[in-house]
């Protein structure tokens, strides 16, 4: 961490500040230019309050030189993770498709979408048990009894299970679910974060709707520093003045994630545009970016899904769809 | 609900989507125009989908006629909801300050500050016992412990508590706490929005960072559907590309949330801004707004508070600024 | 336009508001809900102040059914629009590649990256003459000196130039220019927008950091209004939160205009990140979003570039890039 | 500037990169702590384009240390700046209200309009005779017919005029204007900027839509540099994601001018929040947060206004305001 301090600070008072400084355990380098001192602190910053010591007189301003993320930092983890999940692998040169529907609505529904997805090449199956929902009247999802028809799609079809924990409490009942994904809205739930820790299963971690990726990579950090290295995070669109399109893609996300991070980037480009015409162009842009993969909402009668339809693909949709994204996956290879 | 047809739609189709909208328990208006059909759709539209219906190819456009939100609606509840802590009023008329530190530290540090703003006006105290960071490598706070400490401070100035909870397993633990805090984090933590439904203890609901004013009332909505109806909203700085301060306080949301409901709203300067030197003057435009309270960190030592040093007031600042609150309020009422 | 009255509104006043309404041309087509009534104007509402409306006491809400734009609107001009420049087409399924450095800063510079680019396959070359620049003390540009050297360029390679104007006054020397850019902070220069009407020459619209797309159409409205039809779009990123890359490059905006207007849409990878790193990917997945075309910044020597080294990229990486262009173009055909 | 280099970086590469700094004029302090050599480089490093060396590959990170804004920068002017209109004066402790319709629309208007707002103690009129406007099909103001009328109105009431240039073709028409306003819109009009530095007349610079304060700041500098130092600064809402307000207004940003800049700040809450019922109360905050001046649009029949009628107050609703806020100045004095 670097402190510039203000031109013509009194001796005294940078004795003051370094002296605190050391209190916390930390070397300080002094350079004393012509128009200003800065000082370079050396030791573990972590802990240290940047908003704090910028908030004190004699500060000008104050710089972190090293991120606050490591286990999830390009920087100390060179190679790309691979996620594995039974024998898909993300990551690393490994595209993988992930696509159903938002809500499990019927063991005919969940079967169907999950044979026709992969049917054109998905590797998991998505499908939404708990839903959080912006209204207290909205369909909340099917809870237990959603889990047990994915369950059931998964031995129709061999496709591992991608599906929404929302509460610790819920925990339990996930055990036997291959990918646990934390929305957007819990990105920052951190006692949820820590107990995903503590599993031996891959978690996906949605961006949040307003997050930084910095704040994204220290959710992602929250998880693994209690033990779970295994996560895949997820742009799926932010919120910005744009109102033509549920949230803005953000898909520059993808390349500059890849410089920070060693995990994998999947986009999903449902709920980043909410609409299903979107979706198609927005999944081979996010495929051109250099995305590891994709979730998509795929839905076999949009027009009476209970949540979500009109951001949905039908199966045919999404079979021309995962074709073109293979050929865009050869084309950037 | 009014869905606005395109222009030269077939009758067949029309029929097709009122047929439809009928079998949703809705009756239709039709309201044919020059260049347009309009429908009126009569009922109860809470659960219709807006978003799949406006996907539709015939449809141009939809709106919604009424809010989602009725328990927390102005239209429903004219007269302003007045929140009783004890013999502490906030809403209709009574503007109450609630201040103390970000952080609970220590017997000696919460007593003092409690103290301090007592004597200067405050009828709330405010501490965090469990704090949301954004990195796992921070200060999280004392916890139990803390509320521990807070009761202390209680029981020494006679000032009620309000506290954050950020987990519906720590719930218990809260339960001599006297107002609870929903953080901007957990804003759209349905759950634990649904479970704090069921207590009977006011809570102090804040705007998520990147929340609508819809989406803060259709938080507040999942606490008052579930019977509790003792909420206070928090605006606390929202987020946008201004980078000086670190949130952009939204003013203009407390005279607009006094016409969209009757529940009293509190603004935080402290978190809004994140510099103490804005503090005072971010509260005395917040009351002057109109807002029905403030909730502020004061510290008696920011250089060495664990969390947010750099936003706390020191006592005797406070004191000074809960002057002049109080002459804004008198200007105002 | 539809006007929503409040419930209970009595017969006077609906009366009054009808009257107005009336005077200002319009028809009224009054449909009485159980709950609301609804009136349809019919006429031409494009002068008729919404906000105004909507803010009478007896007024619930207000929507526009008709966009305010027509020259520019797909709705009456179902086909894409094919922009000529000499004998480059762009729109329609042309598609095509803009590059060049940020200024021109000497012939030896404009020529050779004008040579490069073209045996990369660019089609148009840009490059800029007057530089709007953040702070009065940055290098402006070569001006009328660097127009001329533009031409020079033309002539060695045939590539038509595109280059911005900031100022009506300067428009006598941009006579022999092919392609005139307006650049995102004049986007709303209307009396420039309404000169360049009057031209019979294309222009460049890029959007403005925090414009909606219904704003940039109407921008184009200005342009075409007067007369000039010729109008090409030009997403190059966003103003958001996000703080990694300059700008947040917006790509749903290229598959939503496709749908709202029938002008051809350029993407702009350079400003919208502000990183050379990040203008491959993103490039890429421009194309793949159905972009008619990509404008990069190329220059042959970054390190001293006067403006924007940062985000150039060198001849051979533009001539890499550009062949995944082509080959992307080929999936997505 | 501060350049802070990556770990293990070769002396070769270290060299290179200071003997290229040396050649920008600058002289380089090094500074080789245990795991980062920091570059403090000492000269005028206005001239450094930041993001071109951050770029590089042997660079970490760059900071800025001194602002790029000098003219306009408290640093180097502790002492408020007064501007001085006739015998008005704004900043420096004096408050000035200025008030007037949004758009000139006759005689009769402008003159009763400006009466009345006097003796409410407005102390400046505005109104507008070029308007700015999204639409090409708007009412675009009655332009010299307009500035013809505005000068009666202050023939008759003594009331400096206060009105927006849009164009610099029009500037011969403002001669005789006393405070001459650069929109929004016109923010980054480089080129009307400089302009206006050569003038000797007070220009009201209001923010762009998303411009941050340093933009603010150095468009204040282009008309400074120039020679023009009578700048007043305009907040008046920036874009947000925030949807119940035309804009979002940011008054953190009266406190952080004034502590950036010596330069008078005045609120503008009428465009701000696009809707009257909001202003009072945001002209009130405003006031509290320590604006110099607040310009609030007034008409005398807003139903009929040609111009953004939703958002004015009528005189009588003025009047009130004005003595609330009389009342605020003397609480905050």
């Amino acid at each position: 961490m670097i402190v510039v301090l203000k031109h013509g600070v009194s001796d005294e008072k940078k004795a003051q500040l370094i002296a605190w400084l050391q209190a916390l355990g930390l070397r300080i380098h002094i350079s004393d230019g012509e128009f200003q001192t800065v000082l370079g602190l050396i030791g573990d910053t972590t802990n240290v309050d940047m908003d704090l010591v910028e908030s004190l007189e004699i500060v000008d301003s104050v710089k972190r030189v090293t991120e606050p993320f490591k286990c999830c930092n390009r920087k100390f983890h060179p190679d790309d993770m691979i996620v594995e999940i039974g024998d898909v692998k993300v990551g690393g040169g490994n595209f993988v498709m992930i696509a159903g529907p938002c809500s499990v609505e019927s063991e005919e529904q969940i079967v169907k979408v999950a044979k026709a997805v992969k049917a054109a090449g998905a590797k998991l199956m998505r499908g939404g048990a708990f839903k959080p929902r912006t209204s207290p009247y909205d369909f909340a999802g099917l809870k237990a009894f959603g889990l047990d028809l994915l369950k059931i799609a998964r031995q129709e079809t061999g496709l591992p299970i991608v599906t929404e924990l929302m509460n610790i409490m819920d925990l339990p009942l996930f055990e036997d679910v291959d990918v646990i994904q934390v929305g957007a809205r819990n990105m920052q739930n951190y006692d949820l974060l820590r107990e995903l820790g503590h599993l031996d299963k891959p978690i996906l971690l949605k961006r949040g709707l307003a997050n930084t990726l910095k704040e994204l990579l220290m959710s992602a950090e929250y998880i693994m520093a209690s033990g779970n290295e295994r996560v895949m995070l997820c742009e799926r669109g932010i919120r910005t003045f744009s109102d033509y399109t549920r949230n803005t893609l953000d898909l520059s996300a993808v390349p500059m994630l890849h410089q920070l991070t060693h995990l994998p980037v999947i986009v999903d480009p449902s709920h980043a545009t909410g609409i299903a015409k979107l979706v198609p162009p927005m999944a081979l842009a996010a495929t051109a970016s250099g995305a590891d993969g994709l979730i998509i909402e795929v839905h076999n009668d949009p027009m009476h899904a209970l949540c979500d339809g009109a951001q949905s693909l039908r199966p045919e949709e999404f079979t021309e769809l995962a074709e073109k994204v293979r050929a865009i996956r050869e084309v950037i290879a």
